[in-house]
């Protein structure tokens, strides 16, 4: 395994800066700033073609004049110069850039032109780059920051890899509001070189950052980020948003960075696969990967709630229920040590309220302390918690009564801040939440922040963020996967490829495709092909009536409301006549397939589908008439493990199906999984197969049987 | 109609305050102060058994004492005080009260019945009262806040009827960063006389009020609440969370207020009857009741998007698309006209997408302008408008380099304010939201907030609030419902009900029920009753092989999988048979249903059931196997109108199944909804009823036939 191209990047010891002059509105001084003033200890070497000094540091009027090749140049520079300096750089022997500029592959033909000949020169010269247009990168580590807006002094836990610039440096003070505060970050613009999947990989392994957030309009190489992904997952969380999934979406994201997106349903597959927590919107990006990379991990779903007011707690007990975690009432004897400390009316059972009180020691550090220690909570929220942000609130219409005292000196009524209250959650180590209508204005909250306890704006915000450490805990107890060995080539199915694409056919027949999924073992209708009445008679007879008729050719891909199935037929009389309908409605001359006639209790559908880049998604879900109503569906990529298939039972809605459900007997799962992961294999074995579809597969009492296929060849020559 | 009780206690000519005295740290001084600081007008009488003055104003021992009988009492004093409190008040002829005291209804028994006494007291005086257990009110208009902390100055736009105190005081300094302010709010407490409802309807008739939102822990009158609602939605929005639907958020309530809650679905299905908007948390519900409160009507689903940055510009145009708004391509000679004030490589199909850029000029009016001038969107979204936030945040990069200037004069780099950038919307009157991570930290966002544009902290946020305004335009547009007159009660079917509780009957059997539905004009299935193997021979006969045999008494409420029923019982022979096994399988002697073999292709169900205070709830969804699989159903109160159950129909998510579909014809939805409307009424006219239960409705080709009935009576005596 090479190297991370990131590892460099992210950790230079020498910066060259090109497009910073002495002009402090200028993007790329504003840049320069950042570096310069945010921390970073290596050199700097500013270049420009005119000036002596840009920033107080030296200028070099060209990368050959610098007095050694620095590890890392920036380009804020007019798009023409970008490729000339790459070369230059390239000479002088800089392995890695960041390119600022915009105006490549994002704006079209002739931007993917040039972003196409960046690449080529930065290949010649064994240089990586992440870029072009994106907003450059943090590493809060070494102080580094090479955006345009300063960074908190404080390094940070939360790895980010964007494909939006805004997102790593636009909202950094609305960060700061939260405490939240990166470990790296990185904008990757269009990915001409360096792409998520190298930031992914990289902050994977990166030991400071304690959680990853992804923010997604396109993913390039599926394959690998799935891959990538899922080696990192089971020890350390990774939460995306991805906003390609919708026309709109896809749109803006391809006129933003160029990014070529996919359907939604594709990228929830495969975060699921990966053990990837998806994030509805940018905010919950934010606040659910710092809860998990500043709490300890969730050992159940208990959850403890102390307030001094009904409203936020009744608000968190609700949204508790919606995301799989509980709020159970307290046993007698912990509301009895609670009650100690309370008023008579106020409830001591879980939401613990200690009813409107603003005296600390109590809400946040006696009673808290009392549920941590009973065994009988795993995580905790705590609402209300204010001193001096309560206090200045009603210092306007005290002042007065306060003899005109100062704010200062009445911010002081609240007495010191004590240090126990912070301290309390590492003690017990349980995830600890604040949810508070104050943010860095409050000493308290300013406390928590300041020692990574998040503070939630709104008390719903917390329930939401324990439920993501919930839903972590379950990805870490995923059964490990264990891939099977690809099957081989069966030199039947192959010949029934090569046999179609000699006659040119866009698909398989029915009867061919069950042929081709029968060659590995796939249970299959039987079912006999029919060229006259008088070979279906003797077809059905051997496969007992009633029997179905089908007619039978690819290029029939769909034959349902056409007149060209019958099903049911009962007796030879029937089948005749029903074999002369057939002929009929398809107006040619048609080969019928006959088929035993199933009795299913239940329909399930399968089937693989192509995504560039992704390779082949396998679909599972109900089938049969339901299919569209309600697309209860859910995929994973090829190749699958067994666990990868019990994750789409339990994917489903649908799932209690498989069970024993009103008298019809639990599905052979082992079975059907047999059948969604072979589908897999003989999609990765097969590339001229581009899609297939068996749908329904019919579960006969518990034993699931194809009983309708598609495969659909490549159109391509 | 008589007036509602909050139009004195909210807009009171006096007050007389009790529980206020001298002392900065007690809550109810506080409260005083906020009364007597905010800049109410009228008169205030603090009361006090020993103090003189209070808080600078002539104190009074008791109520008798007082110089006139004051529009409003509020009491902030000792539980055991109240009463009396009450009593003097009634006394001297105070009409209104608000009882911030807790320790009554939501403590248990005890607490239950000394709320049972005060409200006697106050029945007895005439005295209508908020709380008690409550944070009392805030009318902007008037300037009067008698919460704990101190209220804008600015009167604002929307109502608040809240079963929380913290939601109405606790949030203010979160509300104020987003220039969210009330015109009325109302901590409604324990509701022991005025209640959620009375507040709604006050809110309904508030010319000040443009908005309305609602925090509801449980609705003691749901009735009222849906007559209420359904007379204010049409013209004024009012949008709720609801937390009492889950076993932990109802259990929270219940200790907060006394709440009784209810299923979430009941609640889903009254907030969709009412034209209520359902908001999850109270984030979104304090966000999307501003945006509906400041901005004009959305005409259309077309949204433009103008940005500096394409990660919020993306985003947006996903939730856009996920919430059933458009972000369309512009017309070519509109992106002509703005490509003109953009860079080469930025975007002018919509996002248009300035790229890194603080000139206000074009970002927020230049383009803006052209956009909303092109007749091409409904409704606008900006993200990036910043200056002076901005420039905080460079500051101290560019200190040095701007000499060392002051904050202040570094500020001021970005030039005056342009007061036409807030001006813009109003002069096209199309819904225009604010993305950016800047609140009041910045002059643009500070501007937009002081003139009711909302901000909003993450982009979004400001597309879910436009997904808000849509929906509601589809709430103002439904058709108005006309109320069909209740039918009579039927001789037979009060017959058929007055014999089964003779027979102390817990339920009406299967046939029973279908008697009773018939009399109503519902469609059952053709069957008759048999006591002897020879009945039943005779019956089928009667209604053609093959037919259905079920074992018929009102003690089988389920006869599921226990071997009571025969379906496809195709001739004589087999009827002997299963007539003989399903006595077997009874156990005893017991009456068969030979029933006719419905050929059914859909399966749909309808039932009723009935909700303490909200009568009788009308369910219809999905039915047959796949009923507990989805629990695809939605609920309504009776009585329906045809557009009730119109609305039901499009509630479903396989409510493509009731179309043609699959070669199956359109469901005969006119007698559906006959059958659904007529179950709510028969619920109405025979209060006997606790439940029916119709599953499988049968589509028979296009007919729906009620296959299965139970018809539940009431246990009571």
């Amino acid at each position: 395994m090479s190297e991370n191209p990131l590892h460099l990047l992210m950790n230079p010891q020498s910066i060259a800066v090109v497009g910073a002059n002495n002009v402090p509105t200028k993007m790329g001084t504003i840049q320069a700033l950042s570096i310069l003033k945010d921390g970073y200890k290596g050199k700097v070497f500013p270049l420009h073609p005119k000036e002596k000094t840009v920033l107080g540091c030296k200028a070099y009027a060209s990368p050959e004049d610098l007095p050694e090749a620095p590890d890392l140049a920036i380009l804020i520079v007019p798009g023409k110069t970008v490729i000339p300096l790459i070369e230059s750089f390239g000479k002088i022997g800089t392995k890695r850039a960041i390119i600022i500029t915009a105006g490549f592959k994002e704006t079209g033909a002739a931007g993917q032109k040039m972003e196409n000949e960046l690449n080529e020169v930065a290949r010649h010269y064994g240089m990586r780059f992440v870029g072009p247009n994106c907003m450059g990168i943090i590493n809060s580590q070494i102080f580094l920051n090479t955006t345009v807006l300063p960074m908190d002094k404080e390094p940070g836990l939360l790895g980010f890899a964007s494909q939006s610039g805004t997102y790593v440096t636009q909202s950094l003070p609305a960060l700061r509001k939260r405490g939240i505060r990166f470990s790296k970050a990185i904008s990757l613009g269009n990915e001409a070189n360096i792409n998520i999947v190298d930031a992914l990989e990289y902050l994977g392994e990166d030991e400071q950052t304690k959680a990853i957030i992804l923010y997604i309009e396109g993913i390039r190489d599926g394959k690998r980020f799935l891959e990538v992904a899922r080696r990192i997952t089971p020890h350390k969380p990774v939460v995306a948003q991805y906003v390609g999934g919708s026309a709109s979406g896809a749109r803006a994201g391809l006129s933003h960075t160029g990014a070529m997106s996919g359907p939604d349903f594709l990228y929830n597959g495969i975060f699921k696969q990966a053990g990837i927590i998806r994030a509805d919107g940018v905010e919950d990006l934010y606040a659910n990967g710092w809860a998990l990379a500043t709490q300890p991990p969730i050992k159940g779903k208990r959850v403890g709630i102390m307030t001094n007011s009904g409203g936020p707690s009744t608000t968190i007990s609700s949204v508790c229920d919606s995301v799989g975690l509980e709020v159970p009432r307290f046993s007698e004897g912990l509301q009895k040590e609670i009650r100690k400390h309370l008023q008579p009316h106020a409830s001591a059972a879980n939401p613990v309220d200690l009813t409107f009180d603003v005296e600390v020691q109590k809400l946040a550090i006696k009673i808290p302390e009392i549920m941590m220690n009973s065994g009988e909570i795993d995580a905790m929220v705590l609402h209300g918690v204010m001193m001096t942000g309560y206090l200045r609130e009603i210092y306007p219409h005290l002042k007065e009564m306060a003899g005109n005292m100062s704010l200062e000196e009445f911010l002081k009524f609240g007495g010191p801040v004590l240090p126990e209250t912070f301290e309390l959650p590492r003690t017990y180590n349980i995830p600890f939440l604040i949810s508070s209508f104050f943010d860095y204005e409050d000493c308290y909250t300013q406390g928590y922040l300041d020692n990574n306890i998040p503070v939630f704006p709104f008390p719903e915000k917390a329930a939401l963020a324990l439920g993501c450490l919930y839903h972590y805990k379950q990805i870490k107890e995923r059964i490990p996967r264990k891939e099977e060995a690809l099957p081989e080539i069966n030199p039947l199915a192959a010949d029934i490829i090569r046999q179609a694409k000699q006659n040119k056919q866009k698909a398989l027949d029915e009867h061919a495709a069950k042929q081709l999924l029968a060659c590995y073992g796939v249970p299959v209708t039987k079912e006999e092909l029919a060229e006259t009445a008088e070979e279906a008679l003797a077809a059905a007879a051997k496969i007992g009536y009633p029997v179905a008729l089908k007619a039978c050719s690819w290029q029939i891909m769909h034959k349902s409301g056409k007149g060209l199935i019958a099903l049911n037929v009962e007796d030879e009389l029937q089948l005749k006549k029903e074999f002369q309908n057939i002929q009929k409605n398809a107006g040619k001359k048609t080969p019928v397939l006959v088929q035993e006639m199933l009795r299913g209790n239940r329909e399930f559908l399968a089937g693989i589908t192509r995504f560039a880049g992704f390779g082949a998604g396998v679909v599972f879900g109900l089938g049969g008439v339901f299919t569209e109503i309600y697309n209860d569906t859910t995929l994973r990529l090829a190749p699958l493990a067994d666990v990868d298939v019990q994750e789409m039972f339990a994917d489903i809605r649908a799932r209690k199906l498989l069970d024993d459900y009103r008298g019809m007997p639990k599905v052979m799962t082992d079975k059907l999984s047999y059948i969604i992961r072979t589908i897999g294999n003989i999609a990765l074995l097969y590339p001229e197969i581009s899609e297939i579809d068996l749908n329904p597969i019919m579960v006969c009492e518990a034993e699931p049987v194809v009983a309708d296929a598609l495969i659909v060849l490549e159109s391509k020559p």
